[in-house]
């Protein structure tokens, strides 16, 4: 195979496979080529996935070590995303009263969610997690793509224990922004005792549903070591969870004025 | 940039971007290259995505014209998923009780969901579809993949009307998975009448599920134009709708036995 196919082949393998420790050796025998021809390809692929702000190649080094992609996105496209997605949800008829945004559709956008999740997986890889965890339903597809591109398994916590999910766990937490009562329910055998979790969810306002995962993953010994959103309510102030990235804030909405202002979070 | 670096950008760039028509002055323009050698590059970038078995680059001629990426999976590597599933659905610990199995980690594994959701985009690509659409919650991100594989936005049907999705339109349908009355709510936003929707679940057994989907989208004029389910259960051999694809059929679970079967579906 010519070197321009390799280098194709090779662009498509490990873009595919985010977070996939490939062996030398099998590139090596795939395209019967030596270690050192490799090592040339491999600088391009790493050039170009650079230059087009895609992430890069991370080569580890020794016995167990290899090659792998770790995906990102640049600041210039991370600045673009929230840019579109401001312009997008300041449209005065997504107010839906009780201080409320329709978002679904963003949610559920896939551009926009593959943009948000490399954000996020950006951000998350490398602290040694084992599943990515959020709470049905909207901020599913997210939470799918930052497990896709970390290459961890999906976790959902179901708001109501169903019986095609086996035994489970569940407990009750304090919504804010529903000023009530909620209940989680996790399935026993969905996670191992004593891992860690990233968890992602598309909302938080005061962070009572981030509270109520962090508990029930409690109740396995499950550390949540990283929290992402797509969006954050600027109030209240003070959250009852510390260290959650945001991609946007809802700063205001104002539904006597029909106006919204959302601004680029400052913590990512 | 060397015809090398470009064969290894174009290929990043059309399969990260499944589905979405590029203008080729964008790329002559993005690498100052004649349109001779884009049409050169192009054939190199296919030959490597056609080995690969990831899918094909489409060119449409004329105004209006471009070229796309169009995701596939070969038969082999069908084969191959189907193969990989069966053996760990066939695990006797699935079993729940009252015929249910235990598959939300299957539904929730990321490359089993990414090839499953080329089975279905490649089958379902040219359609003219508008939506991807599925039932919360365990089809969201083989669903959510499909979308995105087919450059479509996702549309998820809630069990319960949220207050965030605005006004909906419910309906009731009769489930015989559950043996009762159950409940589809669709958000007036989501969607555009007169339009064509492909809706993708986890599981069908008797066919009352899609029925209901078919339902709540005929109350906004939008035809059903394709179906697909991960899993489909063999009984009851007469299903409530035609023509839905599946990955897998469930044939049998003994209970008392401990024994599952399940084969790769005959329809795909």
């Amino acid at each position: 195979m010519k070197k321009n196919k390799r280098i194709g082949a090779l662009v498509d393998e490990l873009t595919s496979n985010p977070g996939r420790l490939y062996d030398s050796k099998h590139f090596c025998e795939k395209f019967g080529i030596a270690k050192s021809s490799l090592s040339e390809d491999m600088k391009i692929v790493n050039e170009v996935l650079r230059e087009n702000g895609s992430g890069h190649v991370e080569s580890i080094s020794g016995v167990g070590g290899g090659i792998r992609f770790i995906p990102g996105i640049s600041e210039e496209k991370t600045a673009e995303l929230q840019n579109a997605l401001i312009e997008i949800l300041s449209d005065s008829s997504r107010i839906l009263g009780g201080g409320f945004l329709y978002t679904a559709d963003i949610m559920y956008e896939s551009h926009f969610v593959r943009d948000m999740a490399k954000v996020f997986a950006m951000r998350f890889s490398g602290l040694g997690a084992d599943y990515v965890v959020t709470v049905e339903t909207k901020g599913i597809p997210l939470a799918a793509q930052v497990a896709f591109l970390l290459n961890l398994p999906l976790v959902v916590i179901r708001r109501e224990a169903m019986y095609s999910e086996g035994s489970t766990v569940s407990i009750n937490y304090f919504s804010g922004s529903n000023q009530s009562i909620r209940k989680m329910s996790l399935a026993k055998r969905a996670v191992r005792q004593g891992t860690k979790a990233i968890v992602i969810d598309d909302f938080m306002k005061g962070g009572g549903s981030m509270v109520g995962v962090r508990e029930i993953l409690g109740e396995f010994d499950i550390e949540t070591v990283g929290m992402g959103v797509a969006l954050e309510s600027r109030e209240p102030i003070k959250k009852r969870v510390d260290g959650c990235l945001s991609i946007l804030i809802i700063e205001e909405i104002d539904e006597e004025a029909g106006r919204i202002r959302i601004s680029p979070s400052e913590n990512l």
